[in-house]
């Protein structure tokens, strides 16, 4: 050790898929030394000639680091590997992807059996782990101690977002923003099949397309709004009264055009009850009400 | 008239709500001569205070200009206010929302009664409209010749782009970017309801929401792409087989925060369609295909 380089912490990765490999590597290329466990261990070899040290068991990978970052299939491979396994003392980092209520029942049984717990919703994709500028991040909840003790290895392979203490926010906040993301994919692949049978070509349309939608996201805050003040009202330029009689318009072409409306209809018809039940002068935040139950 | 001004094309607008009344004002505002006329006459008087020319019936105002804008409630209206006038030689820009279906029949109808015919469809709300800056604009189709003529009074409101000859791109570019937005703001209902009962406040929510929408928007270049291609696989890197797998977390955490799925699930089906049958390797580009029949 020469006085540029300093000793990083030492880390144990539970599971190589696409995702855990490309975590590994990230951690490995940082200089931290890694173990790493997987239950096919072919898929450990690779990562040996990079330098990460390969157990044989998980109770052999949780020995070696105080750092133990889970990223399996899912929740009950977790409880798998670690059934038998020692965590006293260990920070245990689950990048497994599950629902908040997995997460919480897991932060639950890593304390009874003496580990500190965050859970990670990664809002990234393979490619984007490792590298600075993608834009990937990985949301975390749970012990804020851990988060900040270990921050630094956290942040290696993509940005750290705490989202606070309850270990289920982190797996909500992640699937809150993929659901949303469905709901914009399903307007996308509408949108692509209304102009489907027109000399009108997609690379042309695209852009389009895009700086629509990126104009429009903004809409959120308008949202997000109401929902704090609690009046649905406020800044709201096209009233839901008008947005249902341009629905018409909408499911029309999709008619003229050969185009199911299957992906647009529940969302139209919530704003129809919404607006039966006298909401005229709302957007269209009175629609998450009838989604609550 | 001085050296720093000249004569501006004179104009007619027929139908003065909330959209029209905002067009008359930034026309008169850049100078424009202006003739309106709206069937419920009292939706006049403050234009006429701003300058404008009230004309009496529809035919008066389109006597008095060679460039006639309707901006009326339906195309039903727009077929009204014109059955006894005469088009010829005018160049009629109809702002009317509507379908592909009823631009086209329009247009065929002007052309008919001797008038040239453009289309439009109106990406603004009446706030956005003659403020530069705002991102508001109009899809136009139809008559090359008369966008050509008239490119300098039509961009005075909001910005002008043409989409075609075909009367009816400028209502299905319209009509597609407002379908997209729908099932956008479908999965944002989604999103807020999941984060609904739980101490995450919408305010901290929203910024993370709008970053994530925004940096998935160019999902859109790769199903263009894939359109364009035919090859539904390329770049994909969440295949379908991952994202119906990503998809029962989706919806057991829907379940958990006692939120209807029903916003999600239209789209989550036709992905599981496909993903039967056999094209797993593809994103959602497929779901398109069982969209259009």
């Amino acid at each position: 050790m020469n006085d540029t380089t300093f000793e990083k912490s030492r880390l144990t990765l539970l599971g190589l898929g696409a995702m855990g490999t490309v975590l590994a590597r990230a951690w490995l290329a940082a200089g931290h030394p890694l173990t790493v466990w997987n239950r096919t261990s072919t898929r450990a070899e690779p990562l040996a000639a990079e330098g990460a040290t390969v157990a044989g068991t998980a109770a052999e990978a949780v020995a070696a680091s105080d750092l133990v970052v889970t990223c399996l299939l899912d929740d009950i491979s977790v409880g798998e590997a670690l059934s038998d396994v020692d965590l006293t003392g260990k920070d245990l980092v689950n990048l497994t992807t599950g629902t908040p209520a997995q997460a919480r029942a897991r932060a639950a049984w890593a304390e009874k059996r003496g580990a500190r717990f965050l859970d990670g919703g990664i809002m990234a994709v393979p490619p984007m782990i490792g590298a600075p500028g993608s834009g990937g991040y990985v949301f975390y909840s749970g012990s804020r101690a851990l988060f900040d003790a270990r921050q630094g290895a956290l942040a290696i392979p993509a940005g750290a977002m705490y989202v606070g203490e309850d270990p289920g926010f982190a797996a909500l906040h992640d699937v809150a923003l993929l659901s949303a993301m469905t709901g914009m994919f399903a307007g996308v692949s509408h949108a692509f099949a209304l102009i489907r049978k027109e000399e009108i070509a997609p690379k042309d349309f695209a852009p389009l397309l895009v700086d629509w939608l990126t104009a429009m996201a903004p809409y959120v805050y308008g949202v997000a709004g109401h929902l704090e003040s609690g009046d649905y009202t406020k800044g709201v330029v096209s009233n839901l009264a008008m947005m249902v009689e341009g629905n018409s318009t909408l499911l029309r072409t999709a008619e003229e055009q050969g185009v199911s409306s299957e992906l647009l209809t529940p969302f139209m018809a919530l704003m129809e009850r919404r607006l039966a039940a006298g909401h005229s002068n709302e957007g269209t935040t009175g629609v998450i009400d009838l989604l609550t139950h």
